[in-house]
């Protein structure tokens, strides 16, 4: 998975169940952000460890039929301790994702952007809960990405690069710092001073304002994830279109703005299956 | 409940997840369509059967949990013979869904708006069907809505006169009469001829020219489905945003155009859990 | 339900499927121990945690389909913190259970007999969970069991009688003490000091040596269970018919030591199955 | 896999859930047989298709995560059509199985030991469904076991025999021919005929006579499944068990005859767990 390399910038869209995920593929992102906040939003709970592993680990399986794309998978806080997180590789690399994003936070977590206090994790045993995560995948083709939640949670700039290298030191394969601040100059300054030691991923949902090009790469930043644009698309779309056809008791009004059941045929594999037909029946 | 009746004109949005359910009842329809497409949609697989009852029953739990507006639950054809629908019943009663509606289509069944042969069920087995979902529901309180496909499948109006007398005898509570037509001609002519022997559903994708208002009640048309716009809007949407950001590689520009994040916190009731920690914690 | 009242003495057997749980019912038991460590051990995975909540609930749900009798369901430590506790109640009152028995150790939590440190929660913060635990059943029919951990954990009798009267004004409507002492010593000691608060629910696993019958009644003993001896007989017996067979070559010789297969078919319901097929086929 | 190759005899024994599984591959089997009637019977339903595939599917998963012997999956009939057969296949593979077997009944299937007419797929159909399985497979390391059922619905052998070369002819990896007889011989007899055309597998569970030794491999015969002794092992053995801890209100009597809460635990991977704390806390 060339997903967080710096040879070039990669893309990443988020989705929040198969379909999305599908969508994301076919509009030519590089790979699929599997979104903690979407997949628990979809199933209508807050992003805070309420939905299950099993619940994630379903999810990822539908996902990873539907496109061949690289699916980078959003696993919060591990799902509890050491043990938690071995069965958690084990069933998300057999789940067939590329990559597991693990933040250290401690478990049960809180969404980054809701505003009460956010907890971490011990540094020291979350670089215990990525190292069991490294050794315990059965190939390196799947990634470890450890997301730092320093800058979330105010604990600063120095904790940030400090526990960051405690996990590049534990076996990550991949750095997520996030932030929350309206504008990238702590994600910017973060990257001049970590100096490139792994890849760094990064999710500007508050700050769209920083340019995504390839200037980027000499940050050491390798990966751009637009995390949740397709839930909240999704969300407002159905909102005034159903609003709309309450209305006036009719969807004619709508059908050029939304899609065709043929093409929601397309996007489910009918061609696949006329082909299966075709071949066997 | 009074999704049924004859009384009022009943409309009803479809929706796909837990998510979607809210919407279409924060958007002030009388109840909820748990679409089979959708749902087989939104997890990337062709609406014929290839998801399992229990991936259906496992949205029904989740979309009951997030919304108290009743559901109506599309069953397909029963998901096999007399004695997957006696479960059937069981678990979707249990999950709290407040009608069940199987169509008189061969298990396994393929949507009705895909151009191939639909086979229909022998109509006395499938009125056995429909029996013993009446028999084995604990309350009444869970309707029981045979749907006929006899003009779907070209097999005329006076079959489907005959079958649906027989799903009556057999002790549905409504009918839902099925047409892929461009026009409602054939929906109209069925009621005239029905004369509201049981209350009739009707889901008018095909034929938005339908004029929906009180009259239909004459008919006997006590309840219309708007199935699937939930999704095609959804998927409409994510599609020109996705592509969008893509190109721009900026969200930007697509800010007001989609949720924010906390419009997002607030439907997965970030509210009842501010309100649990300051009487709880 | 009786299963918790002092007015007799009520015998429970542990149960780890839905197999297990309707044995348990028809051998005469007042009700079914779903038991965690019996759960987790035929998905053979170790009693701490690993299994995911919906998994729990998906065995409630085939426990209560199996059975009428009532299942008193472990819930570990409550699957997280008090957002965690309040979805589950949600969904094993959905599951049909009759009463949710809930221990003060700290999420992710470790099986009372692993001879590691068992950590207790806090008092109070486990107070709050069984505090929401009783405020958000739908129905006080679904009984609350606060399960305190302090003989466990070698904190001593005093402060078990102190938690226990704060889980009692919490509003728990039994608790289970729970000790790994060779006799029951500790078990009588602390019941002497508890003088019938709530009605106490214990399970002597280490301590077989202890007489069951109505004079426990005078202890405020209400409820014993026999919590993983079915499971315990069951593996016992699968090793040695499986060796035996392995060895041999031959089932002939074990043919009447082992059930038949038409008393499996019973068990699994055929009677019902041809019941209904007689009925409606 | 040797599991199927005629170089050996294989032996294989049949579980219902994780942990027999793991107690079938430490007594000495070569694999392991996940039964369809006893993963029905564990779940308390009959056998016939009334438990949905991925329901099955989420037991494959438990069993591969607990033993590293190879698991032959019984698929009933398929789960459905062509469609349900290529999406079955691509799950049972991920969940990590070695084998599937597939029966030429008509889906929803009945067990072949219930005594009510046994309706067979049509011969081309249930090839097809073969051809299927086998062209969707990743990787030829996953075994397509074509299961004929035209002895236990009486059409006998020579149908039999033509069956079992259509499904030769789509690419089965082998046959299990099936049989209810209380002896032998018409599986002798099929076997003469058949000519090891593709390894043959048995099931004895009926004519637990035959000698099972080397002399199989001349009949062509490479594998042999206990398949459901483990299952009614653990029925009886719960049963006398239970009913009499019931009886005497103790248990002391029986712990010599059952496991111990310690056997138990290692089944659980005990030594697992503190390898891994040891390692990473």
């Amino acid at each position: 998975m060339q997903l967080l390399e710096l040879n070039k910038l990669n893309i990443i869209g988020g989705a929040h169940d198969a379909l999305s995920a599908k969508i994301v593929a076919l509009s030519g992102y590089d790979g699929i952000w599997a979104s903690g906040l979407g997949i628990s939003a979809v199933h209508c709970v807050p992003d805070m460890s309420i939905l299950s592993m099993n619940e994630f680990v379903s999810t990822a399986s539908y996902m990873t039929f539907a496109t061949d794309k690289p699916v980078i998978f959003d696993c919060d806080a591990g799902f509890g301790n050491l043990h938690n997180v071995f069965r958690m590789v084990k069933e998300f690399e057999r789940a067939g994702v590329s990559a597991i994003c693990m933040e250290d936070k401690k478990h049960p977590k809180l969404n980054s952007f809701i505003e009460k206090e956010q907890i971490c994790e011990d540094a020291d045993v979350f670089a215990s809960k990525i190292r069991v995560a490294v050794d315990s995948r059965k190939s390196t083709n799947l990634k470890i990405i450890a997301r730092c939640e320093s800058l979330i949670s105010g604990m600063g700039q120095s904790e940030a690069l400090r526990r960051c290298a405690l996990y590049a030191n534990a076996g990550a394969d991949a750095i997520l710092i996030h932030s929350k601040q309206k504008n990238s100059d702590e994600i910017i300054s973060f990257c001049k001073e970590w100096k490139s030691i792994l890849p760094v991923v990064i999710v500007p949902t508050t700050y769209p304002d920083l340019e995504i090009n390839n200037s980027l790469l000499e940050l050491g930043i390798s990966t751009v994830i637009f995390a949740n644009q397709a839930l909240r698309a999704s969300v407002r779309s159905m909102e005034e279109k159903l609003l709309g056809i309450r209305s006036t008791l009719s969807s004619t009004y709508y059908e050029n703005e939304i899609s065709s059941v043929k093409e929601i045929f397309k996007l489910q594999g009918i061609d696949q299956i006329n082909n299966l037909e075709k071949k066997y029946a």
